[in-house]
C-alpha cells in the first residue's frame, strides 16, 4: 500500500513549508551540520543579498585606503578605524538579538497553535447529526461549507498568500466554498468590519433550526457543536488580534538599528590595516575578513529568524502554507461529514478476544 | 467588491494601533531596514526630546573643557573623565533592560488578550434566544447593550482615552448605550467600590426572566448564555487587577536609575580628550559623538518600549485603540443580534454534492 | 456625579498598593524620570539603611587609610584594594539576580492572580437562587459569609496583615462574617490541619438543602454553584500551596550570598589610592564614591525587588492589601446578593431600535 | 483558641519542608541577610563537604608549591598557573547555570502543583452522595480509601520517602487505606504496568453502583464525580509521565561538567604565586584564597539548587513533604466526607440583616 | 510481593529512555558527579566521534606547525594564530545556545505532554457503558482498538521507531489492532491526507450506535466518552503539527554555524605557539590542548542537547520511547475494559469506620 508509506517528501508534498527534523532524527556524527548544506529556507538563500552588498563596501573602502590615500590621510583613517573599533563591543547585539528572538519565536508559535481547525466540530456534528438521507447531509455539508468560509475570510485579513488566492469573493464561489447567492446575502450584510463572523452565525442558525426540525435529536446535540463553533470563532478572533496587535515598532526598529549600525560601524572598524604599523590586534593582513563574514551571517542571520517569523503567514519558504492548509480541511471535511459519516466496520470480536 | 480588497491601511483604518507586519510579511532584502523609516510610533519619535537634551548638554560640556579650562584643570577633568569612562563599564544596562522589557512585554501582551470580547456571548444568544419579534429583540439588545455599559465602565478605570471620549454617565447616555433612566438607576447602586458589575448582574437578571418567560426554551439555553457572561465578568476583573496591581515601582525605578545614571556619566565619559595626550581610547577627537549618540538611541529606545508598554491604554501611538474597539463590538453587536439574528441562507445542495 | 470621576487616588483610597502606571500613561519627555520622585514604595525608602551603613563603614576604612596607616601598612593596604578590585569582577551579580528575580516576579504574579474572587459564585447564586423572601435572601448571605470566612483564613496562614486584623475567632464573629454559633461550630471540627474547607462544606450543604426546599429550581442550577465554590475552594487550596511551598532556601541564600559579597568586597575594593602611586584606574581621587554608591543603589534595589515580592501579602507598601480586598468582596457581595439580586431596569426600546 | 494561632512553626509542623517567607514578610534592614544565619536547607549544608574536599585539595597544591618545588619547578608551575587562569574566563559557568537552574526550578514547580489532592472530588461526592445511613458512609468512605489507595502507589514510584514508609502491600493495609481482601484482589489484577488506576477503576465503578442503587440521585450527580475522579486519574498519569520523563541526562552532565571543571581549573588558577615575580593579578599573596571560596560557594551552591530540585520528592531538606502530605489529605478526608458530611449550621439572619 | 519492589531498572524495563534521577533522589556529596560516570545516554557518546575528529585535525595542524614550517612561515602562522584567537571572543556561543536550547526544551517538553493517552476515554466508557455480556464488551474493545489504531497512524508520521515496527498495514493487523476487514476498510477511505482520524470517526459512530442499543443508558454517557474522544483526536492533531511545523530551519542552522565556526577557528588559535617568543597568553606549552577540549564536549554537548531534543522520538538513547508506550497503552487498556470493567471489592466498613 504505497500512500502508507513513511515518507515526509510525499507527506507534506502539497507543503511549502520546510521540514527538516526527519534527517536528524537521530543524533548521529554531524548531526545538525547535514543541515548546513541545504538551500531552500536557509540562512544563505536569506542572508546572501545583503551579504554581497556587505562585501562590496567592505571592498570599496579597502581599496580607497590602500590604493587612494597618502600617508597622512592614512592616519587619519587608521585612528577613525581604532575609534570606531572600541565601540563595536559597545552594543550587546547578541543580547538584544537572544531576547527579541525569544519573544519572536514565542508569539510566532502561539499564533499557529491558534488557527482553528474544523476537525472538532465536524466529528461532533457527525455524531449528533447523523443520517445519509438528503437533508442532513446537505445541513453538515452547509455548515462545513460555512466554517471554511470563515477560515478563508479570517485568512484573508492574515497572510498575503491566502488573498492572492482568493482575491475577490467570486474566487472563493469558484472554489466551491459558497454560491452566489451566499456571496450575494454576505454582501448584503452592513457591516465596516471584518466579517468574518457572518457566515459562523449562519451556520448557528442552520443548526438551531435543524434541532427544531429534529435532525439534531437532543439538546445534548446542539449544545456541544455549538460551542464548538463557539470556539472556532473565538481562536478566528484571536487570529485577528494577532494581526492587529504586533510587537511594538519600537522595539523591532531598536533591534534593527543596533544590527545595522554594528555592521556599518565594522565596515571600517573591520578593516586591515597595515601591520608594519603595529597597531594592536591588527597584526595580521588577511585581505579577506572571513571572521566578520562570518560575524555577518550569524548576527544578520539571527536578526532574519526575527524577520521570517514575525509574519508567519507570508511567503518565506519557512512560513505556514495556509492554503495547503485550507485544502486539506475541505478534503477532510468532505470525507468526514459526508461520504464515511456514521459508517463503521461490522462488529466483530476481535482476535485476542477469548 | 471594494470592501473586500485587502488593505491594512483601510482595514484599521479607524484605529491609532500601529501595524507593520504587511510590510514585512516576506522577507526581502532590506527587510526591516524598510521600518527605519517610519516615524508614527517609531523610536525617534520617542526619544527625539531626551536626544536633543542631551546632545545640548554633551556640546555644553565639551565646549567647557575645550574652550573654559587652564591647563591644569583640564588635567583634572580629563583624569574624572577616565574615571567616569571606568564605571560606564560597570553597569549592566542591556542586562537589565533585557530581563525588565521581556517581562514587561509578556505582561503588556496578556493585559491585551485579556480584554473581554462580547462575541462569544452574542452568538450563543442568538442560538439560544431566538424569534424576531419586539420582545425578543428588545431583551437581546438590552443584554448587548449592558454587556458595553459594563465593559465601558472597567474600561474608563484602566484608559484616559476612553475616560476622555466618556468623560461622565451622560456621555454613555448620549452615546446610547444606556437610557437616563438606566442610569439614574445604576447611580443609585450603593457601592463605594468600581460598580462595573452592576450592568452584567442586570443582563444576567434579564436573562433569567427571559427564561421565565419562555423566550429562552431550555435550561440548557440559560446556562450557555449566562456562563458566557460570566466569563466576560471575570475578565473584566482581570483588567482590574492588571490596573491596580502594577509592575512593582521599585524595578520600574531601579531600572530608569540604571540607564538614565548610565548616561549622566556618559556625558563625561565619552567626552573628546585632547588625541594629543594619548590617553588611550582617546586617540582620535570626533567632535561628533555619533557612537555615543547612537548608544543613546538604542538604550534609551529599549527603555521607551517598556515605558509605552507599561500602560498599553493610554493614549501612545502604539497603544491599544480601545475607543476603536469599543466602536467595532458595538457595531458587530448590533448586526449580529439585531439585523441578522435567526437569518440564514437558503438549505440547498452545493455544486460539488453528487 | 463625583464617584464616577477618573481618578486612581481616590478609587484605590483605603489601598496601601502602590499604582504609579496612571502616571506614565503617555510616553512623554521624561517619562519614567518622573517615577524616581517617589518616595512611597521607592527604592530609596528600601535601601537608604543599608545605603547609610555601607557608607558609613566605607568611610571608616577610608579615614583608617587615609589617617591611620604608615607607608608601610598602605602599600600592604594598596595590594590588597588592588587584589579585591579584581575578584569583584568574577562575581555575576547582575545575571543571578537576572533569573532570580524574573522567577520571584512571576512567581508572584501567579500567586496574586490565584486569590480567588467570589463574584462568580455570586452571580451565577443570584441567577439560580432568586427570590426576595427572608428564605433565600438568608439562604445567599450564608452562602456569602461561608465564603467570607473561608478566605479569611486561607489569608490569615498566608498574610501577617489579615492575622493582625483577626487575630482571633472572635474578631471574625465581631465583623459580622460568622456567629458566635458558627465560630462554636467550626472550633468542634476536630482536624489539626488548616480547616479553610470547613466553611466552603457549610456553604455546599446549604446548597445542596436549598435545592431540596426547592429555593434553587434545577439541577442545573445547583451545578452552576457548586462547581464555582469547587474552583473557589481549588483555589484557596493553590494559596495555601504558595505559602508553603516557596523558592528554595539554597537559590535565596546563593542570591544574596552574592549580592552581600560582592558589596563587601567593594567597601575595600572601590577605596580611592593614593593617586600620585599610579595604579591603574585608581588615577583620580574623587573622596565620595559617587559610581559606587549608585551602583550599591543599583543591585540592593534589584534585590530588594525580589525581598518584597517573595512574600507579597506582608505589610510593605507595594504588597497587595488583602485587607482592602476583604472589605470590597464584602462590600460588593452584600450589595450583589441582597440588595439588587433579580433586579433590572425596565426592558424597552433603546433609541436606536427601529 | 489556641490552634488558631498563626504559627507558621506549628502549622506545617508534622512537615519537613524549609518554609521561610514568614521571616521576610516585610522589607526591613537586613531583609534576606537574616536568612544567611539559617542551617537547615541552607546551601552551607548542602556545600560544606564539597568545601572542605576543595579546601583541602587547594592547600596540598599549595604546600607542594611553596615548600616541595625548587626554583626550575616554580617556574613551570607559574606558567601552568597563568594558563589556566586563562581558561576559567573561557567557561561561561553563570551562563549556562542560568539558564539549567531556570528551567529546573520552573520544572520543579510544575511536578509540585501537579501532586492531585483529592479534596474536589470529596466535596463533590458530599454534596451528591448524601445521607448519614451506613450504606452511604460506607461508599463514600471507600471511594476516599481507593483515591488515597492510587495516589500512595503513585506517589510510592516517585518518592524513595514513600516507598520507606509503605515498602509493601502490608503496610498499606496496615495503615487502614485498603483491607487485606481489597490487597488480593489488586495482587491478582494482571498488569506488568505500573497499577495506580486499578483503585480508581474500583471508585468508579462503586459510584456508578451507588447511581444505580440511587444514592446518586442524579446523573448530574454521577456525572460530576466521575469527572472529578478522571481529572485525578490524569494527574496521577502526568506524575508518572514527571518521573518517567526527566530533564535529558546530556543537560545535566554538561552543566556538571562546565562546574566542576572549572573548579578543578581553579584549584590551580587561583593558586596564589611569589609576589616579588611581579605576575599580573597575583601580586599579594593572601594564603587563604576567601575569595575562590566565595566562588564556589556561590556556584557550587547554585549547581545544589538544581540538584536538589531535581528529583523533588526525595528526603532533602527542602523536598516535599509527601508523606505529612498523604497524612493531611487522609485526616482531612474522614472528616470532610464522614463527620461533618451535611452538616450545616442553622439557617439565621446574619446580624447586619436588615 | 515482588512486582511491588521499588525498582526504576525493572519498572521501565522496556523502555529505552534514560532515568537517572532516583540515583540523585537526595541532594549528597558528589550529586550530580555520580553521573559523570554513565555512558548510556551520555554527552560522551554523543560527542565522542566529533571530538576524535577535532582532536585529529589539531594534532595535524600541531606537528605542521612544529616540525613542518620554516621560521619564515611559522612567523605567518603565528600572527593567523593570534588573529583568529581574538576572533573566537567576538562569538557569543554561550548566549546563542543558552537561548536555542531552552526553546527546544521547551518544545520538547510540550511535545510530549501532548502525545495523548487513551485512558481517560476508557474510564468513562467503563463507567458509562457496563455490562459484561458479549455485545458491550466488543463494543468496548473496538472502540478502544480504534482508538490504538489512530494513536499508531499519528505516531508512524511523526517516530522512525514506529515506523519501523509497523511498516505496513498488515504489521498493524498481526498485531491485533484491527482486523484485516479493518484494513481494507480503512484503505478504501479515499483522502490522499494523513487519515489517522478515520478510526476515531469509526470510534464515534460505534458509540453512537451503543447509544441508540441502549447499551449507554444516557445522554449524558454518550457526551462524556464522545467528548473524551474528541479531546484524544485534538491532541492527535496537535502531534502532527508538532511535526509538520519545526523550528524554523533559519535558526538551527544560525547556531549550528556559530558552534562549528567557533570550534573550526579553535582548531588553529588554540594551537601552542613557540614559548620562547613570548606571545601574550601562549607562554606555555601543553602540547595537549585539555582545555580547549573541555570546551568542546561543554559547547558541542550543548549543541548535542538541542540535536538530541529537537526530534524527540527517534531512536537516540533519550528519546521518547513510543513503542513502549504503546505497548503499555494496550495492556492497560485490555485490563481495564475488558477484565475488570465494573468491578469492585464488595462495599464492607474500613478498620476505622466506627
Amino acid at each position: 500500500t504505497s500512500t502508507f508509506t513513511f515518507n515526509h517528501v510525499t507527506w507534506y508534498a502539497g507543503s511549502m513549508t520546510i521540514t527538516y527534523q526527519f534527517r536528524v532524527a537521530n543524533t548521529t556524527l554531524g548531526g545538525f551540520v547535514k543541515l548546513l548544506g541545504m538551500w531552500k529556507g536557509s540562512v544563505y538563500k536569506l542572508v546572501y543579498k545583503e551579504m554581497i552588498i556587505f562585501a562590496l563596501l567592505y571592498a570599496a573602502i579597502s581599496l580607497v585606503y590602500r590604493l587612494g590615500l597618502n600617508e597622512q590621510q592614512r592616519l587619519i583613517f587608521e585612528s577613525i578605524v581604532l575609534h570606531c573599533n572600541n565601540f563595536t563591543s559597545l552594543i550587546p547585539v547578541s543580547f538584544v538579538l537572544g531576547f527579541y528572538v525569544t519573544m519572536v519565536v514565542g508569539r510566532w508559535w502561539q499564533q499557529f497553535i491558534n488557527v482553528p481547525w474544523p476537525d472538532r466540530t465536524l466529528y461532533l456534528m457527525c455524531c449528533y447529526l447523523q443520517g445519509k438521507e438528503e437533508k442532513p447531509r446537505i445541513i453538515r455539508r452547509t455548515v462545513a461549507r460555512y466554517m471554511m468560509f470563515g477560515l478563508i475570510l479570517i485568512c484573508r485579513s492574515i497572510s498575503v498568500a491566502v488573498v492572492k488566492r482568493f482575491p475577490t469573493l467570486d474566487h472563493i464561489v469558484e472554489a466551491g466554498f459558497i454560491t452566489s447567492e451566499e456571496a450575494l446575502l454576505y454582501e448584503k450584510v452592513d457591516c465596516k468590519y471584518n466579517k468574518f463572523w457572518v457566515p459562523l452565525m449562519w451556520a448557528n442558525a442552520v443548526l438551531a433550526h435543524a434541532r427544531k426540525e429534529d435532525h439534531i435529536k437532543t439538546d445534548w446535540g446542539l449544545r456541544m457543536v455549538i460551542e464548538a463553533i463557539a470556539d472556532f470563532r473565538d481562536r478566528c478572533s484571536l487570529c485577528f488580534v494577532y494581526d492587529w496587535i504586533t510587537i511594538p515598532l519600537v522595539y523591532t526598529q531598536v533591534v534593527t538599528l543596533a544590527v545595522h549600525s554594528f555592521f556599518l560601524t565594522c565596515l571600517i572598524a573591520r578593516q586591515f590595516l597595515d601591520p608594519t604599523k603595529g597597531y594592536a590586534n591588527y597584526e595580521y593582513d588577511m585581505y579577506v575578513p572571513i571572521f566578520t563574514l562570518l560575524e555577518f551571517f550569524f548576527y544578520m542571520g539571527w536578526l532574519k529568524v526575527a524577520e521570517q517569523l514575525i509574519n508567519p503567514f507570508g511567503e518565506d519558504d519557512d512560513d505556514y502554507d495556509i492554503n495547503w492548509l485550507l485544502d486539506r480541511h475541505w478534503a477532510v471535511a468532505v470525507t468526514l461529514i459526508d461520504e464515511m459519516c456514521g459508517d463503521f466496520p461490522p462488529l466483530i470480536k476481535d482476535p485476542t478476544f477469548d
